[in-house]
């Protein structure tokens, strides 16, 4: 097995277990969890797997990420396009368990924890707002993680501290957009979903990769 | 006193603390703590345990752990059957503990913090969605203990990240099966209940096992 | 300014935060938090002290492990006494200050964190299991910090560890005891209120100690 | 661009993200959150940021904070001019885009998580315990953050420590006052609201100043 392939199953394994509990723990308990639970169920999902697929593939479970480390350069084209397709493919493997667990309850499965905005979305907020929430909270994530890993000093401790900060825009962003900050976790339920959840992903795509591509500029600013 | 004697107490203590506190927790305070909190409960006990019987007995606690370590020849098959009778004695007498607090206030004790799936319990899900869940539940506990463990460097971060751990898989799995992730946690509350909990536990033994050992073999594969 | 003033001084300090913020949590908006928030206050306290007054005191803010240290011998008489009166003043200061915020409301003063048991107090437990409750709650507290505090190596781990495990302790026996685990945390709300949780404080004074010392006893044959 | 002008910068963004996620977390899911979850909105902002701006300014992001580290020497007025400018800037605009936020969705703006105190506020309590309540609070902060980063060794642990304490102090404070200890934080939701938090605001810049110089002064009299 080449190392590439070996990257590649481990971002599989890494969306796969983000997805499937983030939005699990979203759609199946949600009203119990309340948004911090949910928020640390995401988080968490990093702090958990940091320690056993970092060492392998860097843990990004992301394409958000993947890209903000192809535009530092630490991440070769080849590699950039095995991780987002293996993002891709564990995001929809989550959301398709998830899928199956709602289903075999006999409820009708019409929560995978996709993301949104406007009307009868979290508080309603617009479109526009919706792109800047996103940006931002994509921004914080990304900055964070970029910050965490240029000191080689701080490995102990980089995967509780981006679980964390992953955890920290959940808190604030789930009744706004429902927190993506991720394309692969937006993408895997918007799918299976379709309908609205399908029609705004496109929000999610878009915004976390200009939130991650400022965060690597303004890094790499302040750090030169 | 020989030293498997010692890993047996250790592992009796942590086994008693972790089900006398996280099913306790379920069982006397479940709506208060929400998820979330019982989640917390589970976790924290590997936070608290591993840095006083983990440089004893590794603070497994559990027998799907130790399987997993045995499977990987790093537990002598003697010491795999010393640590599980201490496990499963230890949970025994936190199920009874928490037995007698709950029958001290006059009610009746009918919630040990079981596990279970169905309908009737947490969101119903069917056997077959049980086993799955569970298998894949304990896959990605065993898996982050196996990768946190490989690397000596991670040593004083290892049970706190290992017990954030637990926690996240009851954050999804509560509603769920309870999460069980650990035959012993499972086997104390059913045989003192019987009924649906005794007929149903077998699933919480079998699935915890084979999830430790699919863990096992792919954190090998990946690791060669 | 002697160095066992200097000792007193932080275990004042160290007990008043305790008592003010975990007992002030639980009486100013426990049904806000629920008993994961209380739970964290108390925790937290730990984990903000230990990196400050640690260094000073070891920030014991407790009498019962200031009791297991000077077992252990790792505190002097003479200290031990100046600690134990640090704390009880330090927590009669933030007993004080609570009472002192809750008056300014207006509304009558008739909670202050007190711990109890017997009906109308949690879920109503006997006196009999208060007792092995908060033996069980204290082993747990002390042995832990026995575990971490004797390893240097954990130093820059051990507030956050001793924190979350007080945490731990409160999430199970907030609904039983209230958790004392303290006997300076529970007797200064209980002077300021007087009638049942002054009638029931010697049991948060004499548990707590014979929780520290088994604590103390098991740790040294497991050492050894 | 200057040393000085990065510091800016970083400050800042770092106070932007508090406001916005601190504030936006209360105002616009305080009810979902519990005060709980509020706490750790404002307390992750310093884990996230403290190891990506830590490095370039310390992560103030809190005038009472740069103030303490002026008193002690270890920020030239100069800086600490320009620390606290970039941190009102930033506080201005993280309460601008939450207004913004809250307006999209076509609700009146009437909640920016402003700090207050007396009726209709909180539990109600009084100007004078108030103004205790916040000299506390940012006592306790500021003097973690003196002893945290007095020693070296706690480099990797000091983010997460310091934002731990940040929530910790709004644990309790949040029903009382809502919790400033950061006249940055507190005036740019007054100002932008007007009104009671406009004319109380003097209280939560005051008293978090006091509670900072108290923390430094006995830092000080503890270390020497």
């Amino acid at each position: 097995m080449g190392a590439s392939w070996k990257k590649g199953i481990a971002e599989f394994i890494g969306t796969f277990v983000l997805v499937l509990f983030g939005c699990g723990s979203a759609a199946t308990a949600g009203g119990n969890l309340g948004n911090l639970g949910i928020a640390f169920a995401f988080g968490l999902s990093i702090v958990a797997l940091a320690y056993v697929i970092g060492p392998i593939s860097g843990c990004h479970i992301n394409p958000a990420v993947s890209f903000a480390f192809w535009i530092k350069r630490k991440l070769s084209s080849k590699d950039f396009f095995v991780y987002v397709i293996s993002q891709l493919a564990g995001a929809l493997a989550g959301a398709g368990i998830l899928y199956a667990i709602i289903d075999s309850t006999g409820s009708a499965v019409t929560n995978l924890g996709a993301n949104g905005y406007g009307e009868g979305y979290g508080i309603g907020i617009s479109l526009l707002l919706a792109l800047v929430v996103e940006v931002i909270l994509t921004f914080v994530f990304v900055f964070t993680i970029l910050g965490v890993t240029s000191d080689e000093g701080n490995s102990r401790v980089a995967g509780l501290i981006i679980g964390l900060t992953l955890a920290f825009v959940h808190i604030l962003g789930i009744s706004l957009t429902g927190t993506s900050v991720n394309p692969a976790r937006s993408l895997a339920p918007a799918l299976l979903l379709g309908d609205t959840a399908l029609s705004q992903v496109w929000v999610f795509i878009v915004a976390p990769l200009v939130g991650a591509g400022l965060a690597a500029l303004t890094f790499k600013s302040l750090k030169r």
